[in-house]
């Protein structure tokens, strides 16, 4: 498809509540152009100083949407909130428009489905990923944790007590644990790149990946 | 704090939308007991089969929460949905009963905020942490980004040109990008750590460490 | 698909509205079994002796859907009111049970277009599509109109003065207007096929068929 | 009356829904002049463009209906959608002003029943009849169905297997299944009449005309 | 009609708001027997045990109507509150089951306008007419007032200065105001007839009657 | 009290609904100067024409009130419709700006009560007083029926067989039936007093004065 | 009157809301028998086991308030939320029934008004009366103050510096500042009264009584 | 704290509902510059003419307070009405904008405490303490009360019979009922403070200090 230029860092943001302005405010940090977009103007009114261009529009509406030239993004997210309907309204305009990416926020499995159904490329759902991600931190013993694929895990903990003082090496973790430790931050410092040289002490926070359940039985044996 | 034991497994999630009831079946597929609670008898209902103890009971109610042994439980998220005064209510209820470890899930920051000042230990903002995680992957460069902690981040992307056919350790990715390779999957395989030794191919993906800004401009060179 | 036997003679109809409960009722006077659902008792009510089989139930919730054995039908009809959401929601659940014929009404192009989107095979515009037939009668020239193929029609009017007396086969009426008459009626007689032979009578009604535009013309020339 | 010469070629329709609009579209289109009115000024706005003239007016409203001279027309439809209280209303103010042609659009048959106990000419019922006729397509064996007059239908059809091949003439389908083959359709090519030398190949449709009955059961013997 | 023989003294009442039900409760006191319905359980209710029957239905459902044996009822009433179309639908089915003698309470006189293109027999206007009737109270002057017929009334008043102490007959009362006394109550008594030697007294209270006119100025003459 | 001249033919309405506006609309056709108001601008509007004066204001604000001078009336009526709260209120105002006359609609007996206990000087219920009137005529037997006074009424009926043709002094209508013929209408003429000598013929319409049970068992006698 | 003998401690409280309730819960604890009573039957149940009696009941239905008994209480307090109509609705029948002692509460001025019109013999309005005694304290200079009659008012504050360690006697400050002190309060000890021998020291708080303004600017020269 | 100057007298009131208002009203009438604040501009424009200042802002909002400068008061009120999260959400800014002296409205006891737990200094129930304080003027014992700290209280009352025409010094009443006489009013008089000297005369209203118990006793005495 060639309206997609390796130059071309634009994005169109439908939606510009808690879930939408947030993606918008952290690809304006970084570099790219917005195109922020609700049909509530005190929504976009709030925003409009922080992205490059906002626009009060009824993202159901397929003259609107042209309007903006929503057909000329490459790059798309539908972040409407909690309307079910405006979410597939907008998102089956966007798939009839061959808009090449198409992300799309759904509040519920079956809504997602919908969005995939209908021709959405991504599809997220953050209640959702963020219950099942804090239900990690619940138990105390991890600091932050990341299914990075199915079966397939990172997790922050702080090193366990027979790691300490001895080369990652030395440790045997991956035979015994069934874990990599892949990063390490000393008390007070910044993260760096663990080595099997890399000999934590007391108060290190290690990032260790892994098969999901090996990582959950690793952070509990401090 | 002597109410919550080594071997105490037992969480309070105080209601059921979409945020608490997949952290509850998660905490459930990780051998965690978890009493589940909502005013909504409807939701309550839907989880009965799936989590060890369901209740319908008003979270806002001091009598009810007691009933329930609320106060003896040491861990509790209160994940109620969008009505601001309610998750204050049953998060001031849980600070008076001195629970030593409270979640909430807040939905802005100002909600966040005062959930502190009443005295809850972590708060989460789903809609808005997901949104920033997001952006990463808009791009399209990378398949998926978690920042482990400020300034330091992992992302997941598509091993780039350069390093194809390569041994990681002559690559010198880490000093002319600032990356570590940590893990690798192999097309049609799982997940493992990466080392020195590593080649890899061409359709392999690889989840990368270090500085945020380091791993955003790390996935546009492909 | 094996799920259809030729004597499957079985519906499904969700909805019990309009559009629906008349459809079903159609269907039963043509001896097929009709189950007929809704998440309003009241609607059900009204239609349980009428059909072979009623049910409440939410036709949005997947577990609902399969008890009353919605994936073993071939033939389902998602005639669902005026919310959007729930006709979607529903067709959603019957094209992943692989239903082999849905049959969906849709209230705007749209809604239509989201449907056919998700997958359903028929989508039907009640409103819409009545609007236009019922605009070829307004002009009181035609007394029924009906599109059986795009610019092909079928027009019930009374015989024009200039055919009275005169065997149809005489009248050269197909090559001076373009259409032919198929049926006739004579007054307080029923309707019957019309031959070259038919000589029709002052306030006969014929119905004929043709191009669009020659039927339109036709009945004006009276 | 005098008041509807010949020539008067004008429609007033009130409501500009789905039906109303659909049907004002096609009146356009079929060189008719429409006079499109609605309280909804957003409605109004949307067919400005199409329709000869239109009009934000409250038609349950003596004075606004005859500002626009509702009572010169001789030709209206009350095409109001959900609102029984304010279609009969509007109709009662038609009638009132002896318009001597009024439509009105019914969502019900005790609706419909009030409308003509009021004075209305013709009454349409889009949901039912739409929800009938689908009813005969839902069997999968036709491809369209009207029934012209109580007891006598039109169907549309593939050629069944016992006709391919033979000239009409010969088949004795008239006799045998008590219906005519009024028009053909060969496979790529457009509607015509059939005669009884036509000789019905694979594939092609057909439109056969019958008592109510006997097109359903011929539909069935392919 | 054989219905309503000549000893049928029963009244369907529909509608137990404030008109409906003291017009019932009114109708008890004179020995008639009175149905009362109401779809609000709570109003009928409230009646059970002042009308001979009460019961709760939908008076807008043909089925429920027959049920109570609306048919078969020679005079019904409809008082059904604000909702225009509850009160349309009632007095439509009661037209169509052909019930003699139906009375219609109205809240506007286009309302009004439609029960009688409907078909109700007596149309009352409760709020317009006790408006009308109290104006001529509001002056101060008359104590009561009724329009008998269009230009013909009764006022009650209090015997005028010029009157008092003189016969009736001799006070030319008529050719000079227009007006008969034809009822009169003195002070503590009870009222009668007024004849030729009826002397009023002070504080004395007639009813005179006359053309409106003539009434109206005969009471401000005091 | 001074305030209110012979001369001061003003009255303020307040409440421009049905009740309110027929009453101001019969006050201006008999001359007197109607202030009417209501927080309604669309009721205002409607009326601006008709009356004196019209006012959008808010009855429930003193200083509104004062604005428009209602101080300064000595005749006011509070006619809101079915606001329990603000008729209260507009009356409690009136009271305290001593009124001397204040007339209020009530919509129930309690409303009633509690604007009389406030120190309006006279209540009406046109619901429940045009019930109990119209009680009367639904039995067929009589055209109008109204009650002068406790136990006193006057009824419109047709004239019964046994007085056709002879002079009413000599029926003994009196002593038999305990009424009076107080007026006499001949077909096509108008109402004229009835004297001990006039004689009423079939067809006539006649009103009788009477105790109450007597005019009603009079008008069953025919 | 005779219904409230000496002995008769019975107090009866519509409405269990903030101010009831507290109110109820108040007399419980000084011995009185209180029925409390709400048409809300939560609240009614939450207070069920502190009151001597509770019930179920619509204070607005005349009915209801006799079948508990209403008219044989002595005292009645009608603290009725934020319901105008409600509030006056009981008070009214309260009045009505002759109860003799009936507190009512308001929430604004008019509202007070109209219940001392209705016949109410005290009036409370907590949000105004509590604002100005607050506004009082906001200074920071007095610790409470309280209002016992127009122009006297009575001051909680500390011992200004001018006091301490003289004899109040001998301070001369009812001679300069127009108060007088009345009780004394110790730091660690209870309030007791205050005499002429009494020498503040300081942190003690005193209890000033003195025209309104000598009190405010007594409690600013510290 | 530095911000409060000993000259600083402006105290800020956010909500103008009943309670805000009065104690607005009341600091302005001693003296104070008071800032008004409301989200509600119908409110704001009712009391613009008699505050300092006054203006229409949403006390939610971090940049609207921050706008009117509400970090640099060193008073502020936080009497927002009914709504629990308004409430909540100002006082938190407020304390994070470090406000030397806030002061809350609470509606509930839940409320208040929330409010303390975010960090208000100050907390008032209004309709709770106005509850407890009606409670003992229920009696008809009291005419006003007050407790000035827990088991302090003062209250009005008539002087009892036992103490008529006796010097207080001589009456015992301290010892015998544990109470002092702190001030008298004489019939027709203001109230003064009370001595050993003074006299009390039947009809002579007096307030007395002492326990709570003891004051609630002596009241009973009469």
């Amino acid at each position: 498809m060639q309206r997609s230029k390796p130059t071309d860092k634009r994005v169109l943001v439908i939606g510009m509540g808690r879930f939408g302005s947030s993606l918008a405010l952290e690809l304006m940090a970084h570099g790219w152009e917005v195109l922020g977009m609700d049909s509530n103007s005190r929504l976009v009114q709030a925003y409009a100083d922080s992205l490059t261009h906002t626009v009060v529009a009824d993202a159901t509406d397929d003259e609107a949407l042209r309007q903006v030239g929503a057909h000329e993004f490459s790059r798309a997210v539908v972040s409407i909130g909690t309307q079910l309907e405006e979410s597939i309204l907008a998102t089956s305009l966007l798939v009839d428009m061959e808009v090449p990416h198409i992300w799309a926020k759904a509040i519920s499995r079956r809504h997602g489905r919908i969005l995939q159904q209908i021709g959405a490329h991504q599809v997220v759902l953050p209640e959702h990923d963020m219950g099942e991600r804090v239900a990690h931190l619940v138990s105390g013993r991890m600091l932050d944790y990341v299914e990075i694929e199915e079966n397939f895990a990172l997790g922050k903990t702080r090193a366990p007590r027979e790691m300490l003082g001895r080369k990652l090496g030395d440790t045997g973790v991956r035979s015994r644990h069934g874990i990599t430790v892949v990063c390490i931050k000393r008390h007070g410092d910044q993260f760096t790149y663990a080595t099997a040289e890399t000999v934590p002490q007391k108060g290190d926070v290690i990032v260790v990946a892994g098969k999901t359940n090996d990582v959950e039985k690793f952070a509990e044996i401090n």
